[in-house]
């Protein structure tokens, strides 16, 4: 039993090496039976430019939502920790998957921009771990990151080349997709300790500023998140613009929000944690539509005000009534707000901010991207429940103590 | 009373969508009317060059001035929290009236370049929030900004546009110009109960971490924010190469002069937390004059030296003789260096370093920027005195518990 | 005595800022005797492109390696703050050394790359730093980083200039050498109360979660240091792919043995912090040859696993046979990943993979980096041991109240 985490890491491993052994060439390659080689070069200088957007995709995947889930007081190695490992098996297996299903099966000539879409597709994965955090072992995350990847890559497919929907900052197909396909997920891993609340599921002082560092740096490098696949500069330029005035007024509603219900007035850190970023999520899909500025900040503005009612509200009844506990509240940051994206999107196209998409497909985009999420999370659960069956007892859940050596000296010596 | 907060909010917010909707437009929508759009694409091509640089600068912002006040042990949520809240506020203001005074009233293209401003008027008022910080409510902060930013966007157009005077890095039109606006906030607003220590004011060993995490990414995105508005690649380049020696040189100065002034010798966090950075501030109106890179290290060598003596004796003097007392030390780290800053451009123009700039009107700015920032800030501080009067009571100075849920919980569970 | 630090801090920034004086020019100076200065604009945009990428590596010599240092429970002060002050020391003198070594003592026009070089420099005294971290006064690491790089700029040239050897990422050159510079002098500084583990010489949970702030930032922007010196953007871009790709497998392989080597399976921090950048290291001299992103994955994936032993296995062994006591483990992240990364471009060569190169000469520059750095290293031990004796009494050892004014607040109070 031991042995089945390091084994499983070795033998994904491998076969990733194997896979691009296989599949896998540099994008330099592609051309090279043509004489003349400055296709190549201006394909390298065209990567080269989307270098600094992907060094903030990056920080974002990495830093960001790793840092942003060590709310726990005890669980914040496994948070950065887990985050990181699933992240670099996501990133190899999204390379391959994204790259097989664009290219159907032949040769995959990676550039910066497939770097991105591996980062996207981690970033899917990563938002169904924030729903599940604490009550499930690596190993049972190493399975359901080779999974979810290929699930969602078959809906991006299908949204973007069959249904060819906008949705440039990827409301739906992450941030929608990766709540439910997580909320599913929690759903069939239930356990009754949860319901009244777990000892161990709470935050402390310091723990909660290790998580303002995850929400800072996703927050500042949300304009290139939802810019970074764009393919004109105008639209990248509108996305930027329009992603950075979403996100201002998300955090005026939020911290108005969270005061407003909150005991005397008082602001809550898990609302300014999370719904300071709604902003980001809602205004992705039409990042590129010339919704204007205020549009922006209006789709913003709604978007803090809602993650802040869902947490407040939503959140304590979903796992009292429907049995499905959020660790960390992904249906409010991520799943609400990539609904009202959607939505967000068919309203502007009704009022002529897009010329290239049709409300039709939108809402189809919408709607394949959570029923295909709930699906593909239902059958993962089931498998991480009946098959590999290695979750953690519930008294040991939120407890990095499980999995990690953790050092047992306090934080001030008294001497 | 409970509500006074959440609908300031609200109110700001819905105020700025409306403005929004009438002045800003899409810098793309420029030249809508004219039948080629190539301008167009130069222009965009232009903003999206300056990405990286705006990116270092919101880092700058959002983490490093946000984590830098996290050093207090009881006040981490408000310190990153509140300089959240204001900084979004503050964007969304800075680029309404820096608009609208640049371009008299008219109609508002947003570039990258003007998101870059609004990140600098915005920084103005968080440092003044460094010599307020843990005295005034977040309410009073909201005020703060509104009136800070209106009058910074008059004194940097009578800096720039009047007296045409050089200042790429703004040591004067912010940096002095936060720290003296600030410090007339904070005269106004002072209470006895400052004058021999408040019990809160003081730091534990991993608030001082935190705070360096603030500390480094302004010292090494500081060349970004002395370069972001040059005009010709070639300031661009001289501004990050003065920049950088300038920094490296303070560091030296800092610990050697806070070794010197200590006990037994040995350094003061405060000092390396703050000091370090005195050289990016002082260097900053002459970053883009010919200086010589041994010019910039002699320019952050005495910055260094001079923020260092002044925390050590000046800080607490102002606190017991003229009952100013200043948080975070704004006044060494930033009002000081900012005069340094001015001065030391009247010297580099003497001594033949920049062609276009006037010593008189060098002169000029610099008094222009304290002596606006202190009518500014005593008008201010008068305001939220006697009519914002929501200022928490003596006895909580410093907490976070006044505004927000704190966790009760311990760092180190002893089981 | 309490002086000696100051006044050698200060002495040392005196004599940079004379030596900036008389040989440090800026680039645009550099062709001011010729009519035309459109040489200087291309030469001033070619230094403005490379800026992102000198941000990222800033990044990593400042949080990256200052926070991954953290670790320690008492010794955070220190570890970011001394790392702060000696990068600045170090910047300045490298910019120097390596310009009088490269041009032959003529005048040095700083460009970015200068910049890049400088950094360069100062990641092999702050590895160096790893290796005796805790057991070193800041004035010994004044002296040793301007031995340390001035000997490192000699070898820097030995290897690139004469040997002609390829090492793009510098395993060689920067990692293998910093690491055994650094385990020679913790050789000849070693105390035998470091035998059976120091008291002090422990984690906590949190200074765990600061040091992860410095994995993660090195691990992210690991691609742009490999790749940042690349003298054609196909090289810069084969650089990227390859570190990228190496890195993601050596998470998967450093987890598996982290938890194949644990008792009971469970992970260990210290090696998560450091084993799973391995793969940045040991790809470093090969990162611009043609290895295909398998090839990368195998040296990444190999270079985790070596790590992770070296941890378990060799580090005690180290400190109890050969009393050479390496805090930090700077041999199994730079010193075992670097001769890998050595070694590997000796196998890339026989393969193919590279034209420029030859095998002979990348094993003269293996010896040549290890061999300097071992007789450079046992040098400096033997001065500072012998006469700059300033090292703290062992009982000191890992404790930052030596050197700070460290807050005796605890972090939570109990009221």
């Amino acid at each position: 039993m031991k042995l089945l985490f390091p084994l499983m890491a070795i033998v994904l491993e491998a076969s990733m090496i194997i896979l691009f052994g296989f599949f896998v060439k540099y994008e330099t390659e592609q051309n090279a039976i043509q004489p003349l080689n400055n296709t190549n070069t201006t394909k390298v200088d065209r990567s080269l430019e989307l270098h600094p957007l992907f060094q903030d995709v990056h920080v974002m995947i990495f830093v960001g939502i790793g840092f942003l889930m060590t709310f726990l007081k005890k669980y914040g190695f496994s948070s950065v920790g887990i985050n990181l490992l699933i992240a670099a098996l996501g990133l190899q297996w999204g390379t391959f998957i994204q790259g097989i299903v664009h290219h159907h099966g032949q040769t995959i000539y990676i550039g910066i921009k497939n770097m991105i879409n591996a980062d996207f597709s981690t970033a899917t994965v990563l938002i169904s771990f924030g729903a599940v955090l604490g009550k499930i072992s690596p190993a049972q995350m190493l399975i359901m990151t080779i999974i979810e990847i290929t699930v969602f890559a078959g809906n991006e497919y299908v949204v973007g080349e069959i249904f060819k929907a906008s949705d440039i900052g990827a409301s739906m197909t992450i941030h929608a997709f990766g709540a439910y396909f997580g909320l599913a997920v929690a759903g069939v891993l239930y356990r009754p300790g949860l319901r009244w609340g777990h000892e161990k599921e709470e935050s402390v002082y310091h723990s909660d500023l290790f998580a303002m560092i995850g929400t800072l740096f996703l927050w500042i490098f949300w304009p290139s998140f939802n810019s970074a696949i764009a393919e004109t500069t105008e639209q990248q330029y509108t996305a930027i613009v329009n992603t950075y005035f979403s996100l201002v007024a998300c955090v005026l509603t939020a911290y108005a929000f969270s005061s407003f219900v909150g005991k005397r007035g008082k602001l809550d850190m898990v609302h300014i944690q999370n719904a300071t970023l709604a902003g980001g999520v809602a205004v992705g899909t039409c990042a590129d539509m010339e919704i204007h500025p205020y549009g922006a900040m209006i789709i913003g503005g709604i978007a803090g005000i809602v993650s802040v009612l869902g947490f407040k509200f939503l959140t304590p009844c979903l796992t009292e009534k429907l049995r499905i506990h959020d660790t960390c509240g992904v249906h409010n940051l991520h799943g609400l707000p990539g609904v009202i994206g959607g939505l967000a999107s068919i309203v502007a196209i009704v009022l002529g901010a897009s010329k290239g998409s049709s409300m039709v497909m939108q809402a189809a985009a919408l709607g394949s991207s959570i029923g295909t999420a709930i699906v593909g999370g239902l059958i993962t659960g089931l498998i991480l429940r009946f098959i590999v069956r290695v979750q953690p007892s519930t008294e040991f859940f939120f407890d990095d103590s499980v999995y990690w050596e953790v050092p047992t000296g306090k934080e001030v010596d008294d001497e």
